[in-house]
């Protein structure tokens, strides 16, 4: 079976598989100073935001991801309040930390002005908290923002990156998470989207590495699934200064105050748990354990 | 980004979806008698194969749907012996219940040897245990031989079947779980595939519908990853006319007596949870509670 003209086809190069959504119609394109965006409608996927050929988000499934980076990590903070948002722009994570009446404020470092932009037009419903008066939205580079934060001043921070390639690349770096370890205080955690557990083992080991090099004592990595990213099976890891990364909120997560379509306290412990496979292709350590 | 010859692409029509791998080479094709079966060699998903124009099953991934149609069910059946495997033929799901040394017996009762043959010489390591003295492959409809068989029988039976069209259509449904209700015994266990939690919500209330139907007190859906499969998430759901469903035999579990990659206790009770939005999506009743 070979796809027309009216699909558009992200290729996964390092798996040789590749992801197709029909699409009715291209709603937007540009190019920034820092990326490609194009918003398409499909037909069975709502809108979609890609990103230099890398789909970014659809309407359909990124409940998922934007509820799997904020929840299991605002639940295994013991009092989080004040949050980092790196990346984000479409704003998707930032409404599900918003949800959580406990948080004080919230910045969002966001490199492209024109994600945030574009998400507010044609993904509305992922804005709709960014007037919440604990939300500051700032349009600047994150990694030297987290140099020059206080030390300390941060209780959880959420890498909501693209790919490991062009603007995001300094993200999944010793140097950075160093940095990210200095602003966060003493039960500090961060959290960073991971990739694929089945086609990038490599690289999680290597953020894991990196983590560790950071300084950061405790890990935990995440899993869940992502249709319309490599694989459809994705990943985030934690790395805390402070208590156990398995261990969370379990009573307030039962009890959360807001509604969500994936994440429970169940599905938080279902996370948690890791494939036979992790010990030898991803997690040579003892430190998640 | 459009692909090139050298892709295989199966289009799923109903989520507007496509996965595509890149392929080698053709390694074999015929048409059956039931189906028309095609072995691709891919550049990373090792050899592959295609049933119809829908992917069945790849060297790098099938490790995740063989071990959870196996596994889950037979840790969940308080003492398994008696096993009929419907459908199957690539012989992985075989495999993996004959690591199991609790079970006496196996019975897998496929349309078309010609899967099993194509398997034995394209999959070899899917087969290896096809000799074991306590399996009996037979060739022939499932529907029937369920229908025939002796009541009380069985502890488990395995529904590895393709999806809901083509030969494996009168397997989902109340008239076949009846058959297979009746030919297991007290604590008997029935798992069929149940497609995408995603994509095919309507497919899993009604196979959950006619299991109802057929008797079946109670339920469990499981969910894990699939890659080459629409979406990359998938279910199989459980059926049981003993106790529930949501428990099993965790220590046993726990000590599993033969390795995995993917299965494991913590897996199995990952595999349990169930995304906020099942209950209005998937599951009104709350016979699975």
């Amino acid at each position: 079976m070979t796809l027309t003209d009216d699909w558009f086809t992200e290729i996964c190069p390092e798996s040789g598989s590749a992801f197709s959504l029909q699409v009715k119609r291209k709603l937007h394109e540009e190019r920034t100073p820092f990326q490609h965006i194009e918003i398409l409608e499909t037909t069975h996927f709502g809108t979609l935001m890609v990103i230099d050929g890398f789909i970014m988000l659809s309407d359909r499934d990124n409940f998922l991801y934007h509820e799997m980076m904020s929840h299991p990590v605002l639940f295994t903070h013991p009092a989080p309040e004040r949050v980092l948002i790196v990346g984000g722009g479409d704003c998707g994570t930032l409404r599900e930390v918003l949800r959580h009446p406990e948080i004080k404020q919230v910045t969002q470092v966001e490199i492209d002005e024109r994600v945030t932009r574009l998400a507010e037009r044609y993904f509305p419903e992922l804005c709709e908290a960014n007037d919440d008066p604990r939300a500051t939205l700032l349009f600047a580079d994150a990694i030297r923002w987290v140099k020059e934060a206080a030390p300390g001043s941060l209780d959880v921070i959420i890498v909501d990156s693209t790919d490991p390639v062009g603007p995001a690349e300094g993200l999944f770096s010793a140097k950075f998470y160093r940095d990210c370890m200095r602003a966060l205080g003493d039960e500090g955690v961060l959290v960073h989207q991971s990739e694929s557990p089945l086609i990038h083992q490599d690289l999680i080991r290597a953020m894991r590495g990196a983590m560790r090099e950071a300084g950061f004592s405790r890990l935990q990595t995440i899993l869940f699934p992502q249709p319309v990213y490599p694989s459809g099976w994705w990943s985030a890891t934690m790395a805390g200064k402070g208590g156990p990364l398995n261990l969370f909120r379990e009573e307030a997560s039962r009890n959360k105050p807001f509604p969500t379509r994936y994440y429970n306290h169940a599905i938080h412990r279902a996370a948690l748990a890791m494939p036979e496979f992790w010990g030898e292709k991803v997690d040579c350590s003892t430190l998640s354990r």
